[in-house]
Formats: C-alpha cells, structure tokens, sequence
C-alpha cells in the first residue's frame, strides 16, 4: 500500500532555470508542510503526479523562498519539460518508490544472468527517465564486469527498441560507423555522396564531438544545417539517396545516449556497451549492410590487432543475430587522416578532395575510396569487386561532389561562422629528422585547446605526416584560434610537448 | 599540463540555498564567459580553487541571474561549508579530473583485486569528499559483487583511519552492536547504564533512524541531548564510564557514512560492505572487547541461522585481524523486543525496565540482562560467567538507573517534545486466536506512517506478542500520532493488514 501522500495537499509547479542534464530534478522548500522535507534528508526520489502524468525526480531542498516557496515545487529544466505542465497547476509530490526493474539490477550485482524481459524493463525505465544517475550508474557497473552474449543481444534488442525506428523501402541500407578516436578522419562526409551518387540507400547520423575535438555532425554543420528530425531526415534521404544529420534530434536509441552520458564522467568504455550501443541505432536505422572502421594504432582506441579482432567478432555475432551483413574492417590509426583538426578545417579537407583538389590530403581520399568500394560492391549490379573503380569513378567525374551540394542543398544552409580561427601559429620541428610517430590523443586535446569544437574555425592544420623529413624550424602544424587566452595555452602546451615523435639524424633513406 | 583555467578570470562565490545532501555541487551561469558553460554540458565536475584550498564539485548551469549571475559561482549549502571561504571572495574554477584512484575503482570493475593501498586512496578520496555520487556508486557496485578477505581487511582499515580515533587509557573498552531491523528493541539503552554502573567502559555511539521509526540516537534524545561533539563525549565517559550519544557528530567514519548515504537509495546490502561498516566504527573507537546482535527471524533482516553464521564468521574474520575480540550471539528476531515503537514510546519501555516498573516488558529486560552479561563476563574480577547474575544485581539496585541518571545529567537535557501522540487509535484483533507471528517490517513502516521518529511521541503501543491468545475485538496494539493525514493514513493501513498473524480457533493448549 502507498501509505504516503494520498491525503496530502498538492504543490503549486514553477519552472526553476537550473539546467541539471538528463536528470530530473525537483526542489522543495525546507519549510514545505506538505512534504515533511527532513524525511527526504537531501538527494532522494520523489514522484510527481497530475492526472495520469506521472514522473520520478531526484529531490534538492532548498531555504530560498525567492527560489522555491513552501507552497510550491520547483522543477529543474530537464523535469518541467518532460512532465510539461503549466506552471502554476497542482501537482502531488510523494517519495518515490525505485523502479521495479531496478530489483533486476540489483540481482546483477550479485552475479545473476538477466532474462531479456528483465533487460527489456530496465531499458525501458531508463528511457523514460525513470532511474536516477546513480541508479543508471549501478546498471552499467554491474554489466561492466561480465555480460553473457544473450544478455548483449537482448540489451541490444532493448536499445533498439526503446526509441525511433526508421523503416526505408529498400532491399539494401548501407552505412558505416567508426569507433572514433583518430584526429580528422572525416570519411564519412566523402562516403556518404559517393554511394548516394551511385544510387545505394545510405541515411548516416552522426554524434557531436563528446571529448575530441570535432564530431562528424560538428564538421557537416559548417556546411549544413544537421539537426534534422526524423521526418525531415526521410525527406532528405528520398531526394538525395543519402544525408548526414546528427543523431541528437532522430532519438534512433534514447536509452543509449542515457548510458553514454554517464559512461562518460565514469570512463567506462566496455566492448560489449559499446557494440550494443553501435548496433541498437544501427538496428534502429533500419540497415541492412554496416561497414565498421576500426583504427589501430599506439595512440589510437584500439591498440593492438588482437584487441580489434576481438571487438570484430563480437560485432559480426550481434550482426549475425538481428541479420545485419556486417563488415569490420582495421585500418591505419598510428596518426591523424587529412590535415584538419577541428570542424572548419575538416570540412575543408573534404571539400578539396570531393573536388578534386590537387593540395587535398591522399590518405582521406583513399581511406574514403575504399572504404565506399566496401559499401559499393552490396549492389549486386556491380560484380566482382568493382566497387573501388566505381566509388574513383563517381569522385573523379564530380558526380560524388554534385551530390554533396545536392545534400547541402536539402538538409538547408550552415546557420554556423565557419571562417578559420584569426589567432594562428605554426609549430616548428626541435629538430632535423623524420616524422616517426604522432600522438592522436594529444593533437586531439591542443585542438580542444584552442577551442574546438565550439569555435568552429579553432583548431590544427597539419603539414608533416609519419615518414616525412623534416628540418629544425620547419612548421609541423598550425594552430588557429579566436580566444586569446585559449591560443596561449595552446602554443603552451606545444612547447612541453608537440605530440610529434622526429627520428634523426635524417638519412637518405628515411623518406618513405 | 593542465591546460584549463591557468589564464581564466575568476569568478565570485556566492552562497545558494539548495540542499544537495552529501554531494557538493557548484552551480554557474550559462552565460558565464569565463567557463564556457556548454562545454560542460549539464552534469560535470569542477575544481574549485582558492590560495591552496581546493574542492571537486559537480557542476549545475542556470539561465537564472538572480539566482547565480554570470561573474559569479553558486556554491550549493554543502559546498559552500566545506569550500569555507567567504561569499564574494574569487575563486578559479576548472575541469576536474577525477581523482586518480577511480582508475582502481575502473579496475576493480573489471575483476581485478585492489591492493591496501589502493583501497586506502579510494578511501581517502572519498572521506575529503572528491567523489560525485556516480563514482561512489561505481565503487560500491564494483565491490558488491566480489571482495576477497584481503579487501575487507583493507577497507575496514581505511575507513577506521579516515576519522576520528578515539583512544581510551584503559585495558578493557567494551562495545556492543545490533544490525536492526526489530521494532522497540533499544536493549543499548539498559546495557550501557548497567555495565558503566558495574565501572566498564562502554563509548556507545549510536546511528539516528534511516528507513526504520527510530535509532537509538532519536530513542535517547527523548531523554538527553545526543548531538555531542569528540571531547564532550570523552567527558561524559569520563564521568560517566559510559554514554549514549549519536555517531554523527564523532565522525568515526566519514567514509561509510558516505557510502551509506549512497547504499540506501541503491537498496545495495551486502555482508562485507555491512562488516566493513561497523568494525571500521568499531576500530575507530578504539573497542577491544564487540558484543554484535544479530536477530533471526522471517521478518527480520536474517531470515535463518545458516545465513547469521556466515555473517558471524566474517565479524569474527575481521575482528580477529584487528586484534577486537568479537563475539556474535544470534537472537530470537520474531517479533518486537518491548512494547513501544517510536522514539518516546521506546525510552518509556526502556525507563520503566531500568526502574524494575512491575509493567516494564519481560523481554526487553531479559535480553537486555543476557547481552550485558556478555560484556561483563569480559571482566576478568568476575568468574565463570558471573556476569548475569552482576548484571541482574546492578539492574534490580537501582544502580543502573542511578547510573542512567548521571549519564542523561552529563549529556545534558533534552530539548525535544517528548509526548505520546494525541491521537490514538486501538486496532482490534480481526478474529479470536492465539498470536503466531508478528511482522517486523510492517510494524516499522506503520510507525513510520504515524510520524515517527520525526514526531519523537509518535508511534505504536503493542499489548499482545507471539502466543498470547486474543478475542475477537480486543486491541492488539495503540497507534499514537500528531498529524491528522499521517494518523487517518495508518488507521487505514491497519484495515488492510494489521501486521498480526492470529491462529483460531484457540484452544486450552495454545497458551505457552
């Protein structure tokens, strides 16, 4: 039995301006007679109801009746749009029991297996915004340390299906995902028109940058509106065959970006999180073919080939299972592919090698390249892998660059200021030598330095790649920025460390 | 490096009334050109700096200027006494790292075995409040599934160090626990009086209700201050042999109190976390001779005597280690020990047995005078289990309420309200019977319904218990209460289940 609050009188709601991220917050007046706030002793779970609407909240008291007065309830942005009632109307408030699922939760702790329908519940409840961080926390921690492949499928099946799912009327949906990490890299920007000039189904959302300094949705809004929502997205797939959209308004799997935003001040970075967080918006999206990139690399996410192997094969299982063809392929991540760091700069590097620029970066355009001819060779009207001279074919002619605009065009303009940043310098190399290795995380970070991915135009552009001489003095990269005090602490930090490793003497025989 | 905040203006603290619990949260303006708030997207943690004091805080963004403009810093109620430095002073706020020990938090969620002294960083972090609640959680939920003897060992150790530690010039420091869950059962409250009158010495620290309708801390602040501080404390046992003062202002263990705070909204009970939890109390306060309770019954926290002995050999394990001599009696846990449920109801049942009241209840008396003579058999003046017959000689005297007298002297008076609740009810027996169980859990949250232990006078009178025979009518016990709502609330409840299992039809047999 509810013993509590049946009988109690209700509160008045006021939208507090505290924006507290995914979680739901309330806050009560410590002089509220109605909720007795010394039993709630601080952080604690309350339920709001009005009518059939109801919502859990995490509590925070209060003694300041300007904030919140001993009459009313104070919700927290996340909360008042989510219960989105009006201010002023009456809401009851009682302490909150746990969510049911959480009993599963608490088993896994303990060691048990979970059935899928336990999993389903806890998804579910997690979707809806129901567990508190802590709560979403201890549901990560506990299936962090042993996951069974039954409890993966079914947590990705739970992902899945816990938010939007787009259906194409296509026999084949490509797309690609790559697990990150790796400085530049902005094929999928070249990818996405190539295969969409060809004619293939190729609906690509990307994330915004968390902690690097760029996301593919941060380089495409320089050239492109991105924040597209579901219906407009399927508008600009029929028109264009393909577009590239952040996945932030197409909600493909809500109970995923909830996981991720405390995986992340946790670090938590487990294999199987990451494959049921891939593959539920995959699933999601409706593909029929995934192409998955796996950099491997010192500095990279995956460092060691065996280490990759193992997360390949844990992606073609899940593939295998919800009937997705997935291919995983390793590539090169020993350094940054292209020469920008950063949004702007990046765009630049895919403009220049969509037209075929004579200064646009190889190693993007053949990443590119073959990374479509993969894509391009699941039309059965190309035989026997003429996929790589027709994605060369479809760049070369400008067909692939025409689509771009033709993307551009349907998705709406760039709202962004996207010229480079005003404040550069150019770091030199200590030394003659040649470039022998690159550190990704720190270029990553100096990127971050000086400002991106905010200031779109702030970041790095690069001049040297691993194998190339260089001579002391000579310019290994430019920095941009805007800010003056961001552009110190990055010229700063160069000068501890320029994330360059440079073999020497130099030999004759050094240049590759 | 640190590449954040070294050339950042400063922004100017301001108190904010808002009750975060244990948690410290800062709170700045969206507007707040010195942070760039959007990078730290809601939820994220912060490091406050002023001259060499620091403090991690998790961080909350407001659009709201009244509330924190954008040069200033909001520190929420907790912060801002533990920052202790004046509103208006300026103070450096950066990205924090997390602290460096949730890499073995990290580890341990992997499976790996934590060492002493990772276990000891982890600790020490946590006691200084640089932990959010989320990698609290982590910690706790990484060790809930699997601790080996090595890390109990250590984190009782930690957490025994992270606090005060009270020292004691005496051969002999006796302490006794009890890890709840039975209504009235305030048997401390008899034994502490009787064995400090005996000349033992017995620093009894006790916790306030969480879940339940009163500790023993809210029991015995009906009848004395309890809020003391370390020396105020020492004081009292010097004069007194003994006190009954309540845990939270001797700081034993900042630590569990921390992870406590956590564990309950989680619903997290495991053995080790609980063992840990007491004897790092324990070793802090400086025991050498722990009496531990442990109450069996199918309402009770330890549903069967295979369950208690597990417990008991870790208690033992600990102790042992320790050099605290442990010993674990199991008790019958069928049903409430005493009559009262309710702080002023309790310290009625406790007074009337230490005044050898002819209506003083049997069974709290009993136990109270088997748990003691416990304690006094560690006397080595007293022979061959002596102590009984001491501890019912000292009880029948007068002694050990003379001795209770002089404790409440020296604690000082109390200043609650301390009468029974105004509104009374008496919940007739449904049927006529005999009483063949009592359910623990549902007479303590139908004490909690009426309003205690925030209404110290609030509560349940009970007149039958296991094998009394009942009549049809005849009252099983008397709810007290203040409020009306919480009294007409626990009113119905009792309609709907009495919490009385009532076997008919009697027979001449069934008395025992």
């Amino acid at each position: 039995m509810n013993t509590n609050g049946l009988l109690r009188p209700q509160l008045k709601a006021r939208r507090v301006h505290l924006d507290t991220g995914r979680e739901n917050v309330v806050v009560i007046s410590r002089r509220s007679k109605a909720l007795r706030p010394e039993i709630f002793r601080g952080f604690s779970r309350v339920e709001l109801r009005r009518n059939s609407k109801v919502l859990l909240a995490t509590l925070l008291i209060t003694d300041d009746d300007t904030l919140v007065g001993p009459d009313e309830l104070g919700l927290a942005e996340p909360a008042f749009h989510r219960f989105a009632e009006p201010a002023g109307c009456l809401v009851t408030v009682t302490p909150a029991a746990p969510p049911d699922s959480l009993d599963a939760v608490r088993g896994k702790i303990r060691g048990r297996t979970l059935s899928a329908s336990e999993i389903g519940a806890i998804i579910d409840d997690l979707a809806h915004y129901r567990y508190s961080d802590m709560e979403i926390a201890a549901f990560l921690i506990s299936s962090a340390s042993f996951m069974t492949s039954g409890e993966l499928l079914a947590l990705t099946h739970a992902m899945a299906e816990a938010g939007t799912q787009l259906k194409w009327d296509k026999p084949i949906v490509v797309d690609k995902h790559c697990i990150g990490g790796i400085p530049g890299n902005r094929t999928s920007m070249i990818i996405v028109p190539i295969v969409a000039a060809h004619g293939l189904t190729i609906p690509k959302t990307s994330s915004r940058a968390i902690t690097s300094p760029a996301g593919t949705a941060d380089t495409m809004e320089v050239l492109a509106r991105v924040d597209l929502g579901v219906d407009e997205m399927k508008d600009v797939v029929t028109a264009c065959n393909g577009c590239l959209a952040w996945g932030g308004h197409v909600n493909l799997s809500p109970a995923d970006d909830i996981l991720i935003s405390v995986e992340r001040p946790l670090s938590l970075d487990t294999r199987e999180q990451m494959v049921a967080s891939i593959m539920s918006k995959k699933l999601a999206a409706g593909s029929t073919h995934l192409l998955i990139d796996l950099p491997v690399g010192p500095t990279a996410k995956l460092t060691s080939a065996m280490e990759a192997m193992r997360l390949r094969k844990l992606f073609e299982f899940v593939g295998d299972h919800f009937g997705i063809s997935v291919e995983v392929v390793m590539t090169d991540g020993r350094q940054p592919i292209g020469n920008g760091i950063g949004p702007a700069l990046e765009a630049q590097d895919v403009m220049a090698v969509l037209a075929n620029d004579a200064g646009a970066p190889a190693d993007l355009r053949e990443k590119s390249l073959r990374l479509a001819a993969h894509l391009l060779d699941h039309d059965p009207a190309l035989r026997g892998g003429a996929g790589y001279a027709r994605a060369r074919e479809l760049l070369e002619s400008g067909a692939a660059l025409k689509q771009m605009h033709k993307i551009i065009d349907a998705q709406g303009p760039s709202v962004c200021r996207t010229d480079l940043g005003t404040l550069t310098a150019d770091v030199p190399a200590p030394d003659d030598g040649t470039v022998s290795g690159i550190d990704c995380l720190r270029l990553n970070r100096l990127a971050r330095t000086t400002g991106a991915p905010i200031d779109k135009g702030a970041g790095i552009r690069i001049f040297k790649k691993i194998g190339d001489r260089v001579e002391k003095g000579e310019p290994l990269y430019r920095l941009f920025a805007f800010d003056q005090s961001e552009y110190e602490l990055a010229v700063a930090a160069t000068r501890i460390d320029t994330g360059y490793a440079i073999d020497g003497p130099p030999s004759a025989e050094a240049t590759r």
